[in-house]
């Protein structure tokens, strides 16, 4: 079998001619091929990675790629993806056109001027409102498919408000896709440019190749110049969920000076990102004025950047939260476009030492009663976590948290387990994330190696989703999700049968898998020997294992045989045989 | 402050005249001192890594790396590490030096021939026997110093068998350290050549480097030609406790044929590395015959190697383990060295299908069994575990370990959490690996990102310790050890405080850490700015809050003040003063 290039970092440029600006394309894998599941009707097509193995038998591995793997698809980043949500959209004929904001500005330079959605006089077009009355949207099916599970279950799920599916009407390109704990646990990436450095090319870049390493939503958290563009990039080329912190841009329009902040400002923000698409938002409602001297005694005082700013706001103003005060009216916004709140946790603990104190679980409490505001108005939500928590304080986070807020989902930073290790934190807080995710949390917020240090680049990102990826994954297989053991499975059958491509093709890096072997034997017959590089061929335990079974196979030996000492005479025939337990080496 | 080097590989050689085969010396960062605290006699001195603060406080962290990072030590590892327990062991005097079996090819080239001790005439000359009897060692005093407790909480750990203090007779090089569940969670490295690759110089460099970075333990798993003088280098150049699995080499003197194995083969084989210096050996005496069948049909069959050699072994001659049978003789020949017995876990899961299946938990029984009639016998037992384990599955592992065998210190490899990501196996471990060091594991036994796929090089090496010393320490944070906080507290305050230097310096890796905050801002000035290299200097949340808590503590707000509403005119006063929350940045 043909395999492709096992260099670390995959050509770019590699797409059909169209592509723009470096985006990563083409399968991870030659052996991974991109295929579409069909629903009840004909554009409903569900991505999925089959993986091919050389026994003929095949894995099908859930896909957050989008259509950048896929070798039939024409990258354009200038034109976006194609909007596939249109025409359910445009069925449920609940929302009107109209002109939005600052429409020319939300454009890509070339790409035609498409006016922004609403609803329709005030109507709740979300996902929540529809699961309520009982309908299965395409988005819900579509969602369905991709976790194996019936479209009622996701419906049921979504109207209690224990799942969400993000889906901005204004960001048709997405392939929908739940957060919750009765489904896969999901990563989201955080990208963005700052005030330091990086520019919009690269950040685009940075969504293709954290979706390609398997992120299940970004967040855009861009805070530097042209922060409106380069997020239409992102939006418009991004088949996952987007989701921002408002505040961000808000405070770049008052010259990042807390103070100056304003509702009215605030509001045109989230709306301006509403008409582009952003599909769910963090927002800092909870932060609440006499929370902020909670965090006095704290060793590290408010981490969040969002949490700061409001609490700088509260002490300057004297007066509450403009987001706690005007929650209501932001949810309406929110409910024109299905933008899902992921309601912020302004105060969490940013050292091990703050873990699970007053501050943070006073601004639980609040979070809690604004998410069942939010949910009688049908606008789904989500719930932040925690930050910095020692291990032996991670499942309290959870269970209060599910207790508190009616089991909406919850969407955590890690957490990290230790503070020693800057430049290891998507190590110490992927620990802390396959916990808090085998306890319940839907989604992990991924924190790559350049935490506390430095902005994160091609390298970070695809570091920071693979480990979340495993922590993910860890949590899928010890919640007993039904299926999440078979990729386990067929990777260890691989490995215990020597299929060594089968095993490079399987891994969640075959790159990384292939180059690591790669430098230890070289050579292409190694890839079909009957041992591992570690023990060579005379000491591969696998081998001798192996033998045994293919011994106690052809010979009848089983347990009762064994426990019944019924394998004496079976011994002087392995003897007999010469007793060989190492094969000549195949090559 | 001036500092060392930030390149992530530091100079080879650097140490004084005298240094040999390119082994790696020096402090990991200036601010690093290597200091010695004294016990109750003057030969005692133990070390420890004094972190000196630039706001002239310290922190003291606990030491692995041995001499190597002492200026004032003159490296020659032909003569190899001083033997500072010979007056401790000469003074016990129930040893005798005698002939070895292969004295003349157990020295260094150029150094002087040293005879073997043992236990004169059937003594227990073991750590164990001392503790049993009352009396508190050198060695004891020496790890209880380490520990931070009192030398009469080390011995009744000893005593009771729920800790172990490796420390052969002939291994009067190392700085004794304890293992077990009251104590720091340790760390142990893998290394050794293998029939493949690697040289005997570079093994001495990985033991080296390893210990650099952490490892308590070094095993040497050297299984290729020349497998006896690079245990010599090793051991002599070790002051950490070195573990072998004798049945590696004595596999190799029947040219890898397991059935041609023999009790007196592999007797002879133990006394040979007993003689030399080996602190604790890797015993597969619970593979018994009637249990190799409970792995036929498991998916991963029989993964670790020994497990395999015993295995195949008992198939062959049908006949019981002869580690199980001549176990008592075997524990004759430990007590002569006191070496300590670690149980290994021959039908240890290797797959997250596989784990805690009948067959791991019957050989756990066994080891149960074994660990007893050790103890009995005053050796020293430690046992060993898995491997491959789903989280949901590890708590039970430990539970009952602990309940099976008495208490006995836990040694863990990994577990690894899934499968799926070759190429990454230290992180799906560690995630396992701090989850069971939190539930009572002593020790972890680390795993590279090459596991699975090839032999560990120096950068694979270190990337296996720091994983697996966040695993342990984020442990020993949530066992609530009363002071591993201290070091996560004083990194918090550093980095809340923008102390950039002392963050690196206190950093498990200064090194990495430093270059990765350089990579984005490497200006000078960048390290004394009262920001950081992510969100730039208007949008610091740490210094928002900084100056939140500065504002506060200034004019007396508290949180009874601020609950009762006593902030309206502290408000005005922060606004009368321009409502500044960022300072002009200090350069």
């Amino acid at each position: 079998m043909s395999t492709p290039s096992n260099a670390s970092t995959p050509a770019r440029n590699s797409a059909p001619a169209g592509a723009g600006t470096g985006i990563t394309t083409g399968a991870i894998s030659a052996a991974h091929h991109k295929q579409y599941l069909t629903g009840s009707r004909d554009d409903l097509r569900v991505p999925v990675r089959t993986v091919h193995l050389t026994d003929d038998s095949t894995v099908r591995l859930y896909d957050t790629s989008g259509p950048y793997t896929d070798p039939a698809y024409e990258v354009d980043v200038r034109r976006g993806l194609p909007p596939i949500r249109d025409p359910w959209i445009d069925e449920r004929g609940d929302t009107e056109r109209y002109d939005g904001r600052i429409a020319a500005l939300g454009v890509l330079p070339g790409a035609p001027v498409v006016r922004p959605r609403r609803a329709t006089g005030g109507t709740a077009a979300t996902q929540l409102a529809y699961a309520r009355r009982g309908v299965v949207t395409p988005e819900m099916e579509f969602a369905a498919i991709r976790e194996g599970l019936s479209p009622e279950t996701v419906r049921e799920a979504l109207a209690a408000g224990r799942a969400v599916l993000p889906a901005n009407i204004n960001h048709p390109e997405i392939e929908p896709m739940l957060i919750g704990k009765d489904f896969l646990v999901k990563v989201n990436a955080n990208i963005g440019n700052s005030a330091v450095t990086s520019s919009i090319e690269e950040e685009t870049d940075k969504l293709v190749w954290a979706i390609r390493w398997g992120a299940d939503t970004v967040m855009d958290l861009s805070t530097g110049d042209d922060i409106h563009t380069t997020r239409e990039w992102i939006v418009r080329n991004s088949p996952v969920p987007i989701g921002t912190v408002p505040l961000y841009q808000a405070l770049e329009k008052v010259n990042g000076k807390p103070e100056a902040l304003t509702w009215e400002l605030y509001r045109d923000t989230v709306v301006e990102q509403a008409e582009q698409g952003v599909d769910y938002m963090t927002v800092h409602a909870g932060v609440l004025l006499r929370y902020v001297p909670l965090t006095a005694r704290r060793k590290t005082g408010i981490v969040s950047r969002g949490g700061s700013i409001m609490a700088a706001w509260c002490l300057a103003h004297h007066e509450e939260n403009f987001l706690y005060a005007n929650f209501r009216e932001l949810t309406e916004i929110l409910r024109a476009y299905d933008i899902t709140y992921s309601l912020g946790d302004g105060l969490r603990p940013g050292s091990t030492h703050d873990a699970n104190d007053e501050a943070q679980f006073a601004e639980l409490t609040t979070l809690g009663e604004l998410g069942r505001i939010a949910r009688e108005m049908d606008v789904q939500v989500m719930i932040e976590g925690p930050g910095h928590v020692p291990m032996h304080k991670i499942k309290e986070n959870v269970d209060l948290q599910q207790e508190i807020c009616d089991e909406a989902p919850f969407y955590t930073l890690g957490p990290l387990t230790t503070d020693i290790a800057p430049g290891y934190d998507h190590i110490t807080s992927a620990i802390g994330a396959a916990m808090i995710g085998m306890w319940g949390t839907a989604m992990l917020c991924y924190v790559t190696p350049k935490e506390h240090l430095g902005l994160p680049d091609r390298d970070d990102v695809k570091a920071g989703v693979i480990a979340y990826k495993i922590a993910a994954h860890a949590a899928d297989l010890a919640k007993g999700h039904p299926t999440a053991h078979e990729w386990d499975d067929a990777l260890s059958d691989a490995r215990f049968e020597f299929r060594w491509q089968d095993q490079f093709d399987l891994a969640l890096d075959p790159d990384t898998a292939r180059a690591f072997h790669d430098e230890t034997l070289p050579a292409a017959p190694a890839k079909t020997a009957h041992f591992c590089s570690m023990c060579g061929p005379k000491f591969c335990s696998m081998r001798i294992s192996s033998d045994i079974r293919a011994y106690a196979a052809a010979r009848g030996v089983d347990e009762e045989s064994a426990r019944t000492d019924g394998m004496r005479e079976k011994s002087a025939e392995f003897a007999a045989q010469g007793g060989r337990v190492y094969l000549p080496l195949a090559d």
